[in-house]
């Protein structure tokens, strides 16, 4: 049997070249750094992964890309949704060639499914599935798994875990309440790093978080600084993650300010399958000016040019103060003032 | 330049085999029913379609049966939506060949768009499609498009009508009043049939209703009295209409109460790509006793053998009458009472 | 046994004198002027009244005032809710005494209560009253009353009707076609003018439209054109309503901009007892211009001075219009331009 | 200047006599009880307190109580929100005067207010109140109040604190990094005592919690083993504390169930103002046997006659399970089986 996953997880973004195609030797490359810099797994085809902005062949390409580049040195959980049950099954078996630990499978969306259909589509897939499986509840985008359904679907062996993206510490305490007994070996992984230390603190074993993607340090440290009993200096990391984590959530529509942010890093994420007005591309600059300052205070990347003014918590807020700065320093370098 | 869209759409369910492949022959039966029935459009790939439970070339495969089968007797209204725009542009060219008489797209779904994203997929959308767009508003399950966002829209030619199943009576006026000075050519279409002949009256020039795929001659019914000033007649009907509306839409997980119904009206629909748990496939008989008593009564259909015990108006509690007096009958029937 | 209730009632705001207690002269004014203008009936202590935001004793004499001053002219509607069922009696007999005709209590707020609970709170009322009850659902602000609820409790004599505001076209038919079989003495209402001639269209006795006190004389138009089949005629005004309407209620907070479009009509209204800040007051302003303009072309009061930029049904955008006209016409009068 | 509030404030219950009267000697002997048993501070009028269903003489009458009865002993934090902010002064005045440490005023509710208002609201109360003032943010029943508001509102003295009663633990972290930097003095309460310990982690003061008017022990255990570093301890503890929160809020409509609870432990609390239904007076009955158990298993209370079933965690089904096991009980003692 197989080691119970723990850690931190990626869900990793999709660089795409010129043409809009998968850039696959720049994915390649991201999944490197990505375990040089410590993740505990990765995460292709989550919502971070914009699963639903590529085909099923994509889909399945790039669980194929970051099966064979992880090559056995990290687990590798591939989200395996698909538009029926059938062909979920299908990738499952093909995600378990490539060398996938585990799938992911997000509930059904679109369609808001009451818990009866969510426990009957998920019974199915763990019927058949020759590979394990993770729940994935997102109640913002997906049809909600609760509390009762989860229990019940512990009941199968084939589903081994859960990754929890409501951000609901009370949530997360009654499922651990009404699973652990049962299942001692189910695994809860959080996909709200904004409180990822008292979710690990709570006994969370992990999460799949789209943070670790931009600064895997930060999320790797938090995990090692929390799992040592450090409690202290983890919280004091935990608000400023907090404070990245925001910037890059509500500043654009998800996940382009993470997008934004692994760029900074210094990869190639190529233009978002999701077409960005006009006045959204100067809004993305603006961001990455703010992304800059922030991630530059923890030392992951060179401080801009242009000085970083004090920030304010206020994302909305900094921005302005970010273009007002910006403009002052082009009056400063045309000695205009 | 094609007339105006107007009239009632139905947005056919898919009829599936055993293996749960389309049924194409049944599919082809169906349609030839509901043109000989009334209905004034087919709008394949809807959501009572269920087009996010089909691959990409299934839903293809569905828009070419529908428009051979209708072979111009009367427009066809693609459901479009695909993973992204350049594979909805794909769509779009490949419906355009096969006759239909312009696509319906949905605003993105799973993540929840701002209103300058849903514009800039759009209007790229608009600027690129071979063939006429309809808006789909369908803010229960996909991103919201606002009235602001559908007045921009609208300034593109190709963009030529929306269809918004929000069932907000003021939205339609405050989306009528916004648009149709600018645009007289605009089609309004409504997807909430419960209130299909006041929605009528404030100016709609027709709907797309899963119920029109059920009962055409019910809807093509209250679409000509409604245009033909016979307003108190109409209101009847439309109250009966809410009945078996209602019974099929809060029975089960959209669209099974719609599958079923169907399935009454003389069509194997086969079983749903959804799982449906042992108690639901009980739920289902009994939905489909409720539904037969409803479409008798319109003369739809056979009253069922056992007598229809009177409605409330509750459809949980008109369930629970249906299944007592069932197994009185049945008792009565074995000599037991 | 009393007429049955049916027309436009309006639920009164309540004038305010400098130092922030009730203008009671200009109340009396106020409540001639809507009797003389053509409302059907008066409400006092609605929500447009801010009946939270007085004192028990306060609202006693509110009630008092409107009554003494209809004179039996129009029926009044009292709006009778209190902190508990005992009070609630204690100011239905009151209200009695001062020749109310019915009171209206809303659904319990702040706490969200469960079906049963507003059963047991309704029932509780009903049974003890001396007064006819209306019942008042606006789920936005106090716990929903659903369908199964308010069919229970028609079997009380003594509750005779309700107002909705949900504005949810379906749910009133659902209403309807619950009740009225075992009622048909009990009275519908709609508070939501939005779509107020749709709202008769499908059965409404009338409503009680925040609207009325500020255009008596259209929300009674569109009654009695609805009433003798004009529905053409009424569906054009519905429009032109629904504009105002929409200016009011989108601008300010409730029920802020109909204040000031009651001032507009000459009254009194005072300051409101919710403090605005500085930025709202110069946002006051502004949307009496805009107010202005729409009451001139109803020729309901004078046109502005300033010449009414045109109406884009974009509220912001229509604000900052009027903000820039001004300014360019200010700088107009002072020779500047 | 006194010392920043910290520790577990109980929002108590009030005691009801059978005529629905305040039951004064029981709510001083309550108030005895919860100080003899380790609670911080007291805060009367809170929604536990159920301040709506009072007059605001009562309201008074409450404060009085319990301001005397504590005599210093602990803090009073006094629940002043009255109709408008006139009278919310003049309650801010009276209860100065009865010996309150400070005022608790909650956004204001029935009407959602945009954040302007609620900011207009509470400045205007801080620059005039005669004593210190915690905002109470109570999103599910009141206007929330967000974040850069509350930094607004924090640039005055008069404003010491918040207690937020969302459980959103990222909100609280927003919160703390925006307001701590630029008032050290401020505090941070917590409602939510589902996530009590991992909100203590994070930085807050203490709470007030509905949880410590029924198990004062408990809540000062977490608080104390948590300021202690003893977090596994802590832990274990949240974990039992959440079953028996859960069982008090989702079992009835709040705060019934705390009702419930507190009568258990000793006192008469009186029938609710708010009328039950026959119905709701048996799951009273049935949710005190659950309680009991658990509460004896804390060892609170003596363990019912009857033996407790072991607990799912699902509220529902343990109910089921309670009824069940009470019949059994009963034939068993009849003799029946």
């Amino acid at each position: 049997m197989s080691a119970k996953l723990h850690g931190i997880f990626t869900p990793n973004i999709v660089p795409l070249a010129e043409d809009g195609s998968i850039d696959e030797p720049e994915l390649r490359r991201y999944v490197d750094w990505l375990i040089d810099h410590g993740v505990h797994g990765l995460y292709p085809n989550g919502s971070t992964g914009e699963f639903t902005r590529f085909s099923p062949e994509e889909r399945g390409r790039i669980v194929k890309i970051v099966c064979q580049q992880a090559a056995g040195r990290v687990p590798v959980l591939a989200g395996a949704a698909e538009a029926n049950v059938h062909e979920t099954l299908t990738a499952c078996e093909r995600y378990a060639g490539y060398g996938a630990r585990a799938v992911a499978i997000v509930s059904p969306f679109y369609y808001k499914l009451c818990p009866e259909s969510v426990y009957a589509y998920f019974r199915e897939i763990a019927l058949q599935s020759p590979i394990d499986v993770t729940l994935y509840n997102i109640p913002m985008f997906a049809s909600p798994i609760d509390v009762p359904t989860i229990r019940r679907l512990a009941e199968f062996e084939r589903i081994i875990g859960i990754k929890d993206s409501s951000g609901d510490m009370a949530f997360m305490m009654r499922l651990i309440a009404a699973v652990r007994p049962v299942r001692p070996d189910f695994t809860f992984l959080t996909g709200w790093e904004a409180v990822l230390v008292p979710m690990l603190l709570i006994g969370c074993d992990g999460g799949t978080n789209a943070t670790s993607g931009v600064a895997p340090e930060l999320t790797r440290k938090l995990y090692d600084l929390t799992r040592g009993g450090q409690i202290d200096e983890a919280m004091r990391l935990q608000y400023r993650l907090l404070e990245l984590f925001d910037a890059m959530l509500y500043s654009a529509d998800f996940p382009e300010g993470f997008r934004a942010a692994v760029e900074l890093r210094g990869f190639r994420v190529g233009r978002s399958r999701q077409p960005q007005s006009e006045r959204q591309q100067i809004d993305y600059v603006t961001l990455q000016s703010v992304l800059q300052c922030i991630l530059a205070e923890f030392g992951y990347i060179e401080a801009p040019a242009l000085v970083c003014p004090p920030r304010t918590g206020n994302i909305d807020q900094d921005r302005v103060r970010h273009i007002t700065a910006a403009v002052v320093e082009q009056l400063r370098q045309r000695g205009a003032i």
